[in-house]
């Protein structure tokens, strides 16, 4: 164990550590210990973790359950290369598919949702033969320069330079900021998917390999799309023999209170790519999971593509270890319960402060939106720039408080653990609140 | 912990795991426990680890410092995001800066070398505002798109549908199979060197970001570069602006009997990237060690780049733990002596054997090429083909003995455990022996 203190950690944190998406002279703060929702900095302070970090901290910290399986993997087997069989992915392969629509047929295994979607496309790519992707803008996929140029939001920039070919983008519906007023979803997922094959027909859709999306928009403000839409994009995948890919690294593994997300709407992809949830993050773990047909193929040809790292047997054991939790533990049933009251505690904000647009949730996975102005919907935060830092002065005044979370754009994120109690999620949105007062009378 | 049998693991395996770089339908030896050098299947058959698994398992099985870190940390902290500082990451990134030359000043974590690798190009783009990467064609570095398309043997085709833009290649220097006799590694490397620079030219050195090289290549056959080469790259290099970027995936970590291969030829690279030997896969960990200026450059713009598990902090500890142990158990010195038995091991076989054309080796890092004929050097398996599946049977000749290990194209890897010792190099080295008279008798 690390003999190092608080101010240590931090010092030598700012002098040696390149912190991704930041500039390099931050001023972190150093996390000691973490239990349940909780996690501490060095000065004893406890922070409720109200986006499970980046999402993907679903069963919380110090789960024994997964604790222990990593600690007994470790001794006895912690890593063995991929063209090995080893009982944890043997065992966690076969557990996704138990779980996944009928459809699905086999797993392979990542170290994250980057290389996830890397996976995903070249698959996609290779098993049609065709070169085209179609992705959102409003979306995020990782950070590799395939996943990158699959991303919408302003992170693959840097990926751009020159970006990948074959990448295009359309827009997701974002209905709460459409000109255009819908009376139902149906009316709402008509108009996009229309909109969709309208595009579809300008690019050619016998050279569009697959489209993706995240089921849900994550890091982009949770955007859920209207009943109807996900079955128009899969309708549209079928006509023109393309491939579905939903993105569930962040919305899968029980966050909106199905077990994957795109279970709210009765569809089955054709690729699903995962990872976060799947291990809780103890360690390191992603892939896909795709159809009978694409199992299929690799039965008769060579799967190009691979990692030292696939099928990781000690991230594997976490993984087995994390999935039974969510079913022993009824984490489901949790999440529905706590989820419900979310919701509501949410509503009841929206009504209350001056600088709340929108709040969507579903599950235990929510984001507010924040306007200058509730009737023009003129964001708090103009798209892209953020210049007096008001994000930034929202979460730290968060943090200072013991609420931690994200915001991208004009939105916070929160998504606590899918463990958090009703009683534990009144107390922390108590906070949340008292800060939007603050935001009320002092950023708008 | 599985209560799975030995069977049951193969069963699941070949139903539901998908295995990169292979068809579906393969059959798996199922990998029950391992120690030391040695791994054990469910039938109790005992194997030497000839290769470290992909050349990461550098320390071997059942180290007990690393086992003891990464069960202590699992109870703290597996994991908290990047924007937060944990001793771990702060430990490990402050030990790979003491250890690293003197003109690298941070460290960036990613979970493994595809997406180091990603890393090194993004930041090598964006600081220099160059597009272009020159890469070698006899190498690897990944698989996601960017490492792909960078990588030059035939793993990256499936990734070139379409081709990502802005890579180069050019060819390594591989005196063993040149047309050129040259006189000594000084005439060698001038000859390589002159080619570079004339292919800078005509890509325009201007538009060149940066030069990536495996220090030496790996997994293509441990082409050892002539002394004078990777001088030679570094100092065009420092005449166009461009950075030079030491993929280390493979050779570093103790492999060539120093601590990073560069070390052997006395330069000093701009990027490293790094991954297998930091924690010798017990945990996933791979990441950038960058220079002052590239440093520098990121105190003052945002990192445009990021992964939900940079800087885990469990792999972390078990990196800490696992570079301590090289200083520590003095694996350098083991390196250097076993590995001296080595080399003369194989250029004994060298002499011995009809069908072995070239053995190259530093360290314990080396590689036996294979050929039909020593004086045309005609090679056994041609490239990028083997209908035979000659390679195959090879493998399958030792494997079955208890030697393991992989090959590609001509090149059979010999790479054990940095802590094997000389008895245990030469009881596996006699099984080799066997196999390549069975070589030299039915595949001539
Ligand atoms: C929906 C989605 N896909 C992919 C990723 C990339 O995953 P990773 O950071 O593990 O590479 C993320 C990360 O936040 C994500 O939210
Ligand atoms: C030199 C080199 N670079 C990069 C990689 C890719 O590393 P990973 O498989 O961890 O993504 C490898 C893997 O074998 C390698 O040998």
């Amino acid at each position: 164990m690390s003999n190092l203190n608080g101010s240590q950690v931090v010092e030598l944190d700012k002098k040696y550590n390149q912190h991704p998406w930041l500039k390099g002279n931050i001023n972190p703060i150093a996390v000691e210990k973490a239990d349940g929702i909780y996690f501490w900095d060095y000065d004893g302070k406890k922070y409720f973790d109200m986006s499970s970090q980046l999402v993907n901290v679903n069963l919380g910290y110090g789960n024994k359950a997964i604790i222990k399986a990593i600690q007994e993997q470790v001794e006895k087997l912690p890593y063995i290369a991929p063209a090995y069989a080893a009982a944890p992915k043997s065992e966690l392969a076969a557990k996704l598919i138990e779980i996944a629509p009928k459809n699905m047929s086999k797993v392979f295994f990542t170290c994250g949702g980057s290389d996830a979607n890397e996976a995903a496309i070249n698959m996609a790519r290779t098993v049609t033969g065709r070169s085209k992707i179609f992705s959102r803008y409003r979306s995020y996929h990782g950070s590799t320069l395939g996943s990158g140029n699959l991303s919408g939001d302003v992170r693959r920039f840097a990926l751009e330079n020159p970006a990948a070919n074959g990448f295009v983008k359309f827009f997701d519906p974002y209905v709460y900021h459409e000109n255009i007023k819908f009376e139902n979803d149906a009316e709402a997922s008509k108009y996009y998917i229309d909109k969709l094959r309208e595009q579809l027909l300008y690019e050619g859709p016998a050279n569009v390999a697959a489209i993706i999306v995240e089921t849900i928009t994550g890091a982009n403000g949770v955007i859920i799309p209207p009943d109807g839409y996900l079955q128009g994009v899969r309708k549209l995948c079928d006509e023109y023999g393309m491939l579905m890919i939903c993105d569930e690294v962040m919305a899968g593994f029980g966050r909106t209170g199905k077990m994957f997300a795109f279970e709210n709407w009765d569809i089955e992809p054709d690729i699903i790519s995962f990872a976060k949830g799947v291990t809780c993050g103890y360690v390191q773990l992603g892939g896909v999971i795709v159809n009978d047909k694409i199992a299929k193929y690799y039965e008769e040809n060579v799967f190009l593509y691979g990692l030292t790292y696939s099928g990781h047997p000690l991230a594997c054991a976490a993984g087995v270890a994390c999935v039974n939790y969510y079913y022993e533990a009824n984490i489901l049933e949790n999440v529905n319960k706590v989820g419900k009251v979310l919701g509501e505690i949410l509503e009841e904000l929206k009504v209350k402060h001056k600088c709340i647009g929108d709040v969507r949730y579903i599950g235990l996975f929510s984001a507010v939106e924040l306007v200058k102005d509730k009737v023009t919907k003129e964001p708090l935060i103009p798209y892209g720039t953020d210049e007096k830092n008001i994000r930034g002065k929202i979460i730290s005044l968060l943090n200072e408080r013991g609420f931690a979370t994200f915001g991208r754009e004009n939105n916070i994120n929160i998504c606590p653990p899918l463990i958090i109690t009703e009683e534990e999620l009144r107390e922390a949105m108590k906070i949340f609140d008292d800060v939007l007062t603050i935001v009320d009378n002092k950023f708008l």
